[in-house]
């Protein structure tokens, strides 16, 4: 069978780093082999690395990023605590049904999709919620928000973050920011396959552990026994041991770059996908000052809305082997949405994908 | 880094098949490219002939084997629900311990570690059981549970069953036998190394899912909508793409060789372990009767028991790259689980732990 190579341009996932490639080919190990413990220890040196946290609960939860998600509400949420969640957009959305689920009363805080959450709005929607909960990097909309502002007024709530599309991409810092759980991907800005949902937990958040959450699979009390292993390494369930290879290697491949470059490469690809796309006359979605590098939605020119949108992507996908994403919510068939994450955020890429866009809608 | 492999004869991961090293090499397809959804597509119906049924619902969870297993319970279980649960061993312990969770009322059914369930016990444990949840080949013990004996008379109940280490190695037939959930790990007799969990569910259970269960990334009827993609994929989370391609190439190894081929291989492969451990004078756990082929348990042999059969598994692993497992729960430090497993079950293994056990042991 011929087997396609794509330049993964949708919001994820991206192209993982030829490390992370070269470290699948790695003999398979034992969950409990001294040197997978090695490799898996080191992982999550380098998590803590890339959070930037001190946070000893920091680990590869063995799901995709909705995992994390899951694993971060269901630890400390339980029938009628107060959550207040941001919404503006689809991951939003997802946060307040995942809590709902747990039981929570559930506290909106709606802006529209495309603009950014309104910090004050979230620390004064409840008095005294047990979670604050919200996005940092919207992949649905390309917004960022500013949990930097929230941070400080959280009060006696957690914190929780989804960084599933910022790690790695735009400046992280959990502890100098205040943040409690924080929950990520591995195929975004990490460089890696999708598989994996790297997850950090403060001391405060674990206080607060309920004692048997509805989820066993997620139960990051019991998982610590495996991954912390102070004592000895107490099974919990199979690791998924070629994924953590592969993440290994993938953030191996950032820290040797250093998260700083990491970053100014992901803003300068990013502008100059932002401005090729203006250049070309399309319209942003996402406002200057909110707007991410790592995934830029943009709106479909007039007289493509719609089914013609669609006839875009597959000829990128079909004639140059261009992966880019369609809009979803309010945005579907009105929005594509580019990457330019992890490996895939080189300037060849940008090049590559303004000249094809280009060719495609004839500008 | 020096790289180790390993001959995997523990209790799980087994060595990937050859074709499943090869998938890993893929390049990476997004998780709503045509290419990789056809190999989806082909990874269900190839888990649909592995799992000898027609359910429409099969697939892979994007987790390990115990995710799988929370999945079956979290969408046909809630609060108040009676589950009549087999227990012989850490698995079945593990129902009790997720059904609990969900608010279940459990009804355990007991017999010894070591020694198989008996099927009328569990028909007739409670008068009308919304489950009835067994472990097919329990990994803890090297048991064989009688499936087919509780099929017929399940009733209205469902019958959940765990074949995590059974599917692929001894016959499984899931419609034949009535069997209304199953999952399974890709890490044991798949020959696929640990991450995904797959999972079938047949009419009567899906009629009976949940609306909204307490897990949103478990929740199966969300997932159909993205697996089996009538009129259109709606994305739920991103799909683990690499593992999904090792999956695929694990089951066209299997299916290629034939299932009962397969079954053969790893029945003249346990029977030959077996023999052969006989032959140096050591005990076996499980009666003749109910002995899996594909994981064995062994009584530590007198003198040996507590810290020295750790220094066994040690010399096997330093001086031979052989890993076995350990016994765990009342058989921690008193016995060892020697799987032969996917592609480990080969009679040159076989050969291979013998005769490194053999020598370690000085027998």
């Amino acid at each position: 069978m011929l087997l396609s190579d794509r330049v993964l341009m949708g919001p994820g996932p991206s192209n993982p780093y030829p490390e992370v490639a070269a470290a699948f080919t790695r003999p398979l190990l034992g969950h409990l082999d001294p040197e997978f413990l090695a490799v898996l220890d080191e992982t999550c040196d380098r998590l803590r690395s890339v959070f930037r946290t001190d946070n000893a609960l920091t680990l590869p939860v063995s799901g995709t990023g909705s995992a994390g998600m899951e694993a971060a509400f269901v630890n400390v949420v339980g029938p009628g605590d107060v959550v207040v969640v941001g919404v503006n957009g689809l991951f939003g959305e997802r946060m307040c049904e995942v809590a709902g689920r747990l039981g929570a009363e559930v506290v909106r805080v709606d802006a529209p999709w495309g603009e950014p959450l309104d910090p004050e709005a979230l620390v004064s929607a409840h008095a005294s919620p047990a979670v604050i909960a919200l996005v940092h990097a919207e992949t649905s909309t390309g917004v960022r928000n500013d949990v930097e502002a929230v941070a400080p007024h959280k009060g006696d709530a957690l914190l929780l973050v989804d960084m599933v599309t910022s790690l790695g991409g735009i400046p992280v810092d959990v502890d100098g920011w205040g943040v409690d759980i924080a929950y990520s991907g591995t195929q975004k800005c990490l460089g890696v396959p999708p598989g994996l949902s790297p997850v950090t937990v403060g001391a405060r958040a674990r206080g607060r552990f309920r004692e048997r959450p509805t989820s066993w699979y997620l139960d990051l009390g019991l998982i610590a026994r495996y991954v912390e292993g102070a004592g000895g390494r107490t099974y919990h369930h199979t690791a998924p041991v070629p994924m953590v290879f592969a993440l290994h290697a993938g953030l191996g491949a950032l820290l040797q770059e250093g998260l700083d470059a990491a970053w100014a490469r992901h803003a300068a690809c990013g502008q100059a996908l932002q401005s090729g796309l203006q250049n070309m006359g399309l319209q942003l979605v996402a406002p200057a000052s909110h707007r991410l590098p790592q995934l830029t939605t943009v709106w479909v020119p007039d007289g493509l809305a719609g089914e013609g949108e669609a006839g875009v992507r597959t000829a990128l996908l079909r004639r140059f082997g261009i992966e880019i994403g369609a809009g979803v919510g309010p945005m579907a068939g009105r929005a594509w949405r580019i990457g330019c994450m992890g490996h895939t955020a080189r300037p060849r890429n940008v090049e590559l994908v303004l000249g094809a866009l280009g060719e495609v809608l004839g500008r």
